[in-house]
């Protein structure tokens, strides 16, 4: 056993996922996380008794509150977000196009959003369609870590969208700084968090964040496509999102005419919401509970202390952060063989993330990730690059 | 045995549903669909081996064109559609939000939108939001059936948005006469298919349809909360959506500067495809391919006319069509002591559909439900309204 691995208190949480004898290596955890076996359990169990058994009366008996449910343990546990602000529906692209357009519902003459062009592609995409339909103007920060002093903020400023942690380099933003700024400047912030929910540990009441979404499929464990999440601060529940549905709506089951709001965070849902897609995410979240989010990232930072000191034997670029206080758990090398090496990487169970032209991310999550197979891993990028 | 479930030739396939010892009769295929046994090991071999095992590679070996693939089943095999018209993904609701607009985004001067009263909320809220924010005028169909002459079309129609199936009363659309007759004014229909889709005959092709949408947990038993498809004519690919993600742009993986859209089908996704949530669905287009969408039309026709049969016995108002060639797979009852039978018929394992104020709906799912079941069912509500 790796010495790493055997002094260190989270190693056997390991044992809790689904593992596959022909992975080496699985360093990719922030793009996919692995499941739980208890979620595979979930799943089948849900199926056969709840659906299979309680069938459509299911809805009375908690279906129709489980994106709140399981919404606010995602804000106590990983959020730090107290309840009746976090749900969980749509993909992050959807949510991210309505609390977008929520939050420019109330914009007075302000007329410009600011985003950075290394924002992830979804995120931009959305705003350019958004600015587009509403004949606003997009302000761009160009590449590099997002820091107050860049941020082109002014009486214009109605909204500001980054990434708590940069997808490609990992970055780690200051939150509570650069909402205060943007606060100071009157206009309103959205923090996309699908790098950092559920490995950094994150208070967005504290902080003050008005709008907050991510994805559930990286350190969350939800399976390929599971739904988004999203956290509206309470003092913002009188925006208004553009999807008006029946389950946003005061009475879904009166279908009554004419759409009224629903008071809180269920005015932000619109349609029927996917109740087993949501089911995994509820066991990594009770496990991170269990385990403390603190403890998830003491490990994190181990785990990518010890990728920089593997990679730095290899003949690669580093683009992360060396400073642990500025990055998530994801760390990003460069060279130009990368491309041509990855399949090769992965026919051998070696499986890290690949970023074009000439990224390769080592995703670390830290409950399913061991010392051992990043250094496996790592080794068997070295060894590639030295033929 | 019951003489109708002996001469039913499809009467064997209610054993390929998860069954429960203590429901007596389900009679809400048309709320929530029941899970196929198939489908429960289905996800279960899905997460271990394929979410478990490929992990982020499933991506590149199929999970990325899934929603195409299975759309393109859907299509062959309940929509009458030619391959690269249907795919898969988000709510219904989301996706009538998207595709009304897009419907909208090549409307010249017209600006108004038809939509009847009786349509489901969820279509009417979407429509009431669109109509406010493009500055439309919703011109509305009085409860009724909606026949060609009843429609307000002019030479300001732009679209008009209807249902295959009324939810309530079960009425059956005649969609190819009124596709014509709103084509002739100039103007584009989209045709909700929630209550028709798998149990319906169905030829958006050969009809002419512009855009439909439908969801996939009732007659196609995706579970709670699957996700809606979505088919749009070949001719109507150059329409814009308003939803700009990575997932319905040209090159997804090059995550670069601008949002272009997809060519085909694909640009009308956004975010990351619900990969698992679209599972179950497969295995009932499969099982209706198996059967044939006309026999499954046919046992439906039997149901529900064995259901009027029974009703007749009793005294409640019928609100269904009797001519078996204008309704859907349900039969709708009104009396005033309705609501307040449901918990009790619910409690005795007797689950049929309850709408307010005084509805019950008998929602017959031709290939889980029996004739037997049907009768104890409809025996039930008859002897809780004796007392």
């Amino acid at each position: 056993m790796h010495a790493l691995d055997q002094a260190d208190p989270l190693a056997h949480y390991r044992d809790l996922f689904v593992s596959s004898p022909e992975v080496v290596a699985y360093l990719d955890g922030n793009s996919l996380g692995r499941p739980l076996t208890a979620s595979v359990e979930r799943v089948g169990a849900f199926m056969t008794e709840q659906w299979g058994g309680r069938l459509i009366r299911g809805w009375d008996e908690g279906w129709m509150q489980q994106a709140q449910t399981i919404g606010d343990d995602l804000g106590r546990v990983v959020l730090g977000a107290a309840p009746g602000q976090t749900t969980i529906g749509d993909s992050t692209t959807v949510l991210l196009y309505k609390l977008v357009r929520a939050a420019l519902s109330d914009r007075g003459d302000r007329d410009e959003i600011v985003i950075d062009r290394d924002n992830f592609p979804t995120d931009r995409y959305v705003l350019e369609g958004v600015a587009a339909e509403l004949g606003l103007t997009l302000r761009w920060i160009e590449p590099g870590d997002v820091t107050v002093d860049r941020i082109p903020l002014s009486k214009k400023t109605a909204l500001v969208v980054l990434s708590h942690v940069a997808y490609r380099s990992g970055y780690l933003a200051d939150v509570a700084g650069i909402t205060a700024a943007v606060h100071e400047a009157g206009a309103l912030v959205l923090w996309d968090l699908c790098h950092s929910a559920g490995v950094v540990p994150t208070e967005l009441d504290a902080w003050g964040v008005d709008i907050a979404v991510g994805c559930s499929y990286k350190y969350l464990n939800g399976g390929p496509g599971a739904p988004a999440f999203a956290y509206v601060a309470e003092r913002h529940h009188g925006l208004r999102q553009p999807i008006q549905g029946w389950l946003g709506s005061q009475q879904p089951f009166e279908m009554g005419q004419g759409y009224e709001p629903a008071d809180g965070i269920r005015r932000f849902l619109s349609g029927t919401p996917p109740v087993i897609g949501m089911l995994p995410m509820r066991d990594m979240v009770a496990l991170i509970e269990a385990v403390g989010l603190e403890a998830v990232r003491a490990k994190s930072v181990a785990l990518t202390s010890y990728a920089l000191e593997l990679v730095d034997e290899l003949p690669v670029e580093v683009s992360t952060p060396r400073d642990a206080a500025q990055r998530g758990s994801h760390v990003t090398i460069e060279h130009p063989r990368f491309a041509e090496l990855m399949p090769v990487l992965w026919e051998q169970g070696v499986i890290p993330d690949f970023r074009r032209p000439s990224g390769i991310r080592l995703g670390l999550s830290p409950l399913s990730t061991s010392f051992a197979e990043l250094q496996l891993g790592v080794e068997a990028i070295g060894a590639l690059l030295e033929h």
